[in-house]
């Protein structure tokens, strides 16, 4: 016989029964908790036309995308590949049904995507997204914000962690306004990808950049003591505004850092939020709000979940003016993240409630029946079908269930059922 | 500005939201009843080593696969393609983590396949498979036939379809051994094929289908009886006795039939059943019982679910022996068809429970915390933030939700909440 790798593919992830029990509960979670805070599913195919996903070029995309390769019924096709993101397909379904839909647009997917990128301890080529959208046409009041922010903390909520997550803010327009007012755009995009890389570097190595690229010992002083500007909304948009800048772009991003802000805190999440002027997530896309989740007691795991206002979603495939904001958790990297660093307490079990145990074939159909009755209580039961000896019954039961019930002749005479508790060992009548 | 075609790819479903939420309830009832019956989740890549795929040689797979072009970055791994079902991955699952199994494994898959067919109405490329199967090591009781049988029908009386359905159960060792006893093996691959085909075609094209690849009168008439025996367990028992055949696969294949049907009609399921000899559900793979279900009074749909027992579901990756049962429905052809033939009764609004209307930016607040309030208590609920007039408000969150609540400076200030039923015009107090 050929030997075959029997292994899964690298980049995937691939559980065991247990955990994939576990990792289904918070995919549960999250898809319940959006679906409450009234955002709508939409799913779209896995594969899209390779143009409409190259749309936009430039970036990893085009390194990491998975085209595939046509069959022999297939042939008459475009050139397809897998979705390498929700968002463009996103802004292909708006563009498509834009007639049909409601705006704004609160829209959620939970699925997977693909990049083919370098395979890496933590890293995927195969993984869960669970984005939510709220798409405006042609305007979106910036409530919204706070509340794909508001949303996401739920969210987190529901998972029980045994550690705290906090939300930083910020927003871009602060920043773009402030290098207006010091002149400096033209290195706008030099001074967006250090700051951007500035939590994987020394403080000094940030300085250095930032003279590199040629900026004065002053400007470089105000862009660190900037980027280092952080905590509760009052003191650092106090401390920002001591700057006296009149340029409008900052005054507006200023103005909205603190709506939504004060949004926030209104619902009690002040807890949970802390404004950051280091956080830009990115060189291009986001154009106001930008955020992402942290678990301050780890911060060696980095982003959990991120998120900002962009300025026109469908820009590469309509004239219209879709502006939105969202925000994504990376499913499949948080579980394992969680997993690595023992942040789940174990919320589910996966065993079953009941496992009956006929003793002969002839209590087979008795113990149908239970299970029947048992199911239609809400416990997940099983029977054990097998004409090996009890003692093996019983211990291939436990490793399935939290209780055993065992049917002999005597059981189906009497209808009097003892359950057997595998975690305590006691055992009492069925109720 | 480039012109794209923004229609989903061809082959692929992509819903409305509506719909969407009334497909992810069939989904949810399905993995819900899975569980119930004692059924682990278990979830792997969509991609695998197209080796893998392909151990199986022949058939469709080849000419359907969709490969996958390697990226700059996982240039180093072997070839890869998309799975075309859950069988292959789920067999290369049970032998790479066999020794961290328990044997019988229940086990189930809800995901998405691949296969590059010819596009045509109904048929799709990308589409939900929901798969059952209980894998045992060396052996497997004939009671897990049933298990599968009942836990499928199960699910499908979860679905409120407005109409019946009906499970054709058949033991492929009874025309093996037929066919024996009648010394017709060496045409038994024709046989099945025609038989398989028998129910898209006229009976008299069966009829001289089976006199071209060269049988007697005498043997075509014995086979096209044998194949229009169907109805009650008894019945078709009974008259296949009476052929008083001694052939030791037949006599296995009636008593396996006769037991799995016995076990399902002790269940109560005797109106849900049929016994039907013309069901063989293709050319190989299946050996002793097979299944498939169809809405009798909506014949033109054809199967809408379908299964059975196989030798050895890991022959291509292993010298051990992994007997199981299967069975599989194929949700997006599923959900596609009852839709066409209006088989759904609405089960499921979309409409959120309340839309919460601030009238100004003063009641963003207190709205938020209302919100947050219902949401508590389960309810489906959005806040509707905006500047433009109330009627305007009022028209958008009559298009999202069942109700809506208007928040002013009066209800903030007294607590006094009217809750405006959207459906009926009624208003009430909010309890």
């Amino acid at each position: 016989m050929k030997k075959f790798n029997t292994s899964k593919i690298s980049g995937a992830e691939e559980l065991l029964p247990e955990k994939q029990a576990l990792f289904e509960q918070l995919k549960s979670k999250i898809d319940e908790t959006y679906k409450k805070h009234g955002f709508l599913s939409v799913e779209t195919p896995h594969l899209e036309r390779t143009e409409i996903l190259l749309a936009k070029a430039g970036g990893d995309t085009e390194k990491q995308i998975y085209k595939v390769v046509k069959t022999a019924e297939t042939a008459d096709e475009s050139d397809q590949a897998l979705r390498f993101d929700h968002t463009v397909p996103l802004a292909r379904y708006v563009v498509e049904y834009e007639s049909k839909l409601t705006f704004p647009f609160k829209v959620s997917q939970i699925g997977v995507d693909f990049r083919g990128e370098r395979a890496q301890k933590g890293r995927f080529r195969e993984f869960y997204q669970c984005d939510v959208d709220i798409i405006g046409r042609n305007n979106l009041p910036i409530a919204y914000d706070a509340d794909v922010i508001a949303t996401l903390l739920d969210t987190f909520s529901t998972f029980d962690l045994d550690t705290p997550i906090l939300a930083r803010i910020n927003n871009r327009k602060i920043l773009t306004g402030l290098l207006e007012a010091f002149n400096l755009e033209d290195k706008s995009k030099d001074i967006y990808s250090i700051i951007d890389h500035s939590e994987k570097v020394s403080p000094e190595k940030t300085k250095s950049s930032f003279i590199e690229i040629g900026l004065s010992e002053e400007d470089t002083n105000m862009l660190i003591d900037f980027i280092n500007t952080n905590g509760q909304r009052s003191f650092v948009i106090d401390r920002l505004a001591k700057l006296n800048l009149t340029n409008q772009t900052f005054l507006d991003g200023l103005n909205e850092l603190n709506k939504v802000m004060a949004l926030l805190e209104a619902q009690n999440l002040q807890d949970y939020i802390t404004a950051d002027c280091k956080i830009v997530r990115g060189l291009d896309y986001y154009t106001g709000t930008v955020f992402e989740f942290i678990l301050p007691e780890h911060k060696n795991i980095g982003s959990v979940c991120g998120g900002g206002r962009y300025e026109n979603l469908t820009k590469h495939f309509s004239d219209q003016s879709f502006p939105g904001v969202g925000g994504s958790i990376g499913l499949t990297r948080l579980f394992y993240v969680l997993n690595e660093n023992n942040l789940l307490k174990n919320q589910v079990d996966s065993l079953l409630e009941y496992a009956i145990i006929p003793i002969t074939e002839a209590e087979y159909d008795y113990s149908n029946i239970l299970a029947s009755n048992l199911r239609d209580k809400g416990f997940k039961t099983t029977v054990v079908y097998s004409d090996k000896k009890l003692g093996d019954k019983i211990t291939y039961a436990a490793k399935l269930a939290k209780n055993g019930i065992i049917i002999g002749d005597e059981e189906v005479k009497t209808n009097n059922l003892k359950v057997k508790n595998f975690l305590t060992g006691e055992t009492t009548n069925l109720e």
